[in-house]
């Protein structure tokens, strides 16, 4: 099959309706397992179904998991993909890599064990076992089938040496250390270190972002957390130069926190917690000149773009964009070189 | 009244209520004509009331100008400021300072007839004239009165030379055009200028965000546009180097009209389209390491953050800060430069 011409990288050549739309915006896609030279082929074992859409699909049938299982099986029939229609949320998805076209330039090799990390709302997608180990009533879907990546996409090799649950953790966060360090870095090239604060730096992305800030040379950081508990947790991992204790939706006791911390307003402030109304104190806490990234989905554009303005406040203001390149390998590496990072995300995980 | 100590740059000493609260939030502010060393008290010719807030209540009183008035006034008694409770928004003013304090930096001298350039939602506001001369029926309120200005503050002085209709358009839109010019300059400090797609290129921020770029050093300028009649607006103004008729929400069409009209994606792509649904678009037509800036309140966090994701886009996204210092000052040099500008601006306004 790879006398195809070439595809298109972000998978246009996979839609069939409506046409020109983009593959996630799509109805239907194309889902052949017949590869163009770009793409990847992946054997399916096992899909995790996002939250939302697994909530809506157990919902909408009462909790009857062969109803849940039978839909699912008839959005992907009819879709060439597991995108929910009432959340158009997806999920993603675990396989081992069986065809690698010729054009390929994801790095991945047949025989690799992956973890796709673009969602499965705009993965082409064929079941070919009914699902049959399901009983669907998890998110969690034994399955068999295949998957194409495209030539522009994201999938990241598991590592043998730690389990499934934990791997994905790391990867689904990914995108916030790497960005970190980069515009840490950017901002260390113009002269003096930054000063740093992660908001919600007990967290995944937080704790990740609190390593990767020092590691690219951060002069000092803080983690603020709203409860002592987390506070006590963080302190222990070691991650962060200090400490603060704040409520992130009150952005006077939230940059009052910062600035008594780090000696002055952060240079640079992370935001990884995902309570809406954080826009303004992360703002308020920021240096003139400094760099605010919002990596929390309950960003509010309007609220970051009025209330800097409201503030004249001169600080650069950064939509948390997951991809980065290199940023599953970084993370990882991360993961393995700072215990603290891992002991932070066992305690969250624990059950 | 200059015995007192500093205030809060950002008001934080003129909030009653709630404590601890920014003045924007707040319920009730200290309105009161004495100005703290940092402040700046402006004498109120005129308030811009918001067009939402003006909507609601001219709605909510079924047109009756009498009862408009009567609750604008108690609104300003109560609040200590024109926020309008129902739509939170409040508009701006413009008025002649009358007293400058001994520690303000926002280069104002007693005389100077400006614009506050931040809403009235969070400036302290006294009215003194119960707005006899205003019939309750136009967002234009001829009013006698008082304001603040804090610390850090935004206000321009109104040229004599241009009406005041026409400058607070410029004025309303300065935040784009040197934000504009802040990236491209540090794209071309890097290395080679960049080209610059402006989405909505025919408009006020679109417009002056073009003659921004092309002053910047970009080294070719697209503006796009949806319909033929703005297209042609557009090139006979000259303002940038090519002009691209397409809908900013069909992704596909964008991506294509600027990689057509630019010889490739675009190094910075400026969205200043008010429409929901332009993130996929934009971050398509951008090429890897390049900036997208969203000065568009339609844009969604999450469609730009998740958008980016889907598209493994290795781009730079910036939330649109209205503040840049100097704002207000390089608008107004660059309409009174560029002929073209002044062309769009009066195309949009004339009745």
């Amino acid at each position: 099959m790879n006398q195809r011409q070439p595809g298109s990288p972000v998978g246009l050549h996979r839609v069939i309706d409506p046409p020109g739309a983009l593959p996630q915006a799509a109805t239907c896609l194309d889902a052949s397992p017949e590869i163009w030279p770009d793409e990847v082929r992946v054997r399916v074992e096992r899909l995790n179904l996002d939250a939302a859409s697994f909530r809506q699909l157990e919902t909408a049938h009462a909790g009857d998991g062969e109803a849940v299982r039978a839909e699912v099986l008839a959005i992907v029939a009819k879709r060439g993909k597991m995108q929910n229609p009432v959340t158009g949320s997806g999920g993603m998805l675990i396989g081992v890599i069986d065809e690698v076209g010729p054009a390929s330039t994801l790095g991945l090799a047949v025989g690799d064990r992956v973890a796709s990390l673009v969602s499965l709302s705009l993965t082409p997608l064929v079941i070919t076992d009914g699902l049959r180990r399901w009983d669907g009533r998890s998110e969690q879907v034994p399955a068999e089938g295949s998957a194409v990546l495209f030539g522009r996409s994201i999938a990241a090799v598991l590592p043998g040496d730690l389990g499934d649950e934990l791997a994905m953790a790391v990867y689904d966060v990914c995108g916030a250390p790497a960005l970190t360090a980069r515009v840490v870095e950017a901002h260390a090239a113009r002269g003096v270190p930054p000063t740093v604060a992660v908001i919600g730096g007990a967290g995944k992305s937080g704790s990740m972002s609190l390593a990767a800030a020092r590691r690219s040379g951060a002069r000092r950081t803080v983690g603020v957390v709203p409860v002592e508990p987390e506070a006590t947790r963080l302190l222990a991992a070691g991650l962060a130069d200090d400490v603060a204790l704040a409520d992130a939706r009150d952005p006077v006791a939230l940059a009052a926190a910062v600035e008594e911390h780090l000696g002055g307003r952060a240079d640079i402030t992370v935001v990884c917690v995902d309570v809406p109304g954080c826009e303004h104190g992360a703002i308020l806490a920021t240096a003139d000149g400094g760099t605010v990234i919002f990596f929390s989905m309950a960003t509010s554009f309007s609220a970051a773009a009025l209330g800097a303005e409201g503030l004249a406040a001169d600080v650069t203001m950064l939509v948390g964009n997951g991809f980065v390149p290199g940023h599953a390998a970084y993370a990882m590496d991360l993961f393995r070189a700072e215990p603290g990072v891992r002991q932070m995300f066992e305690s969250r995980m624990a059950p």
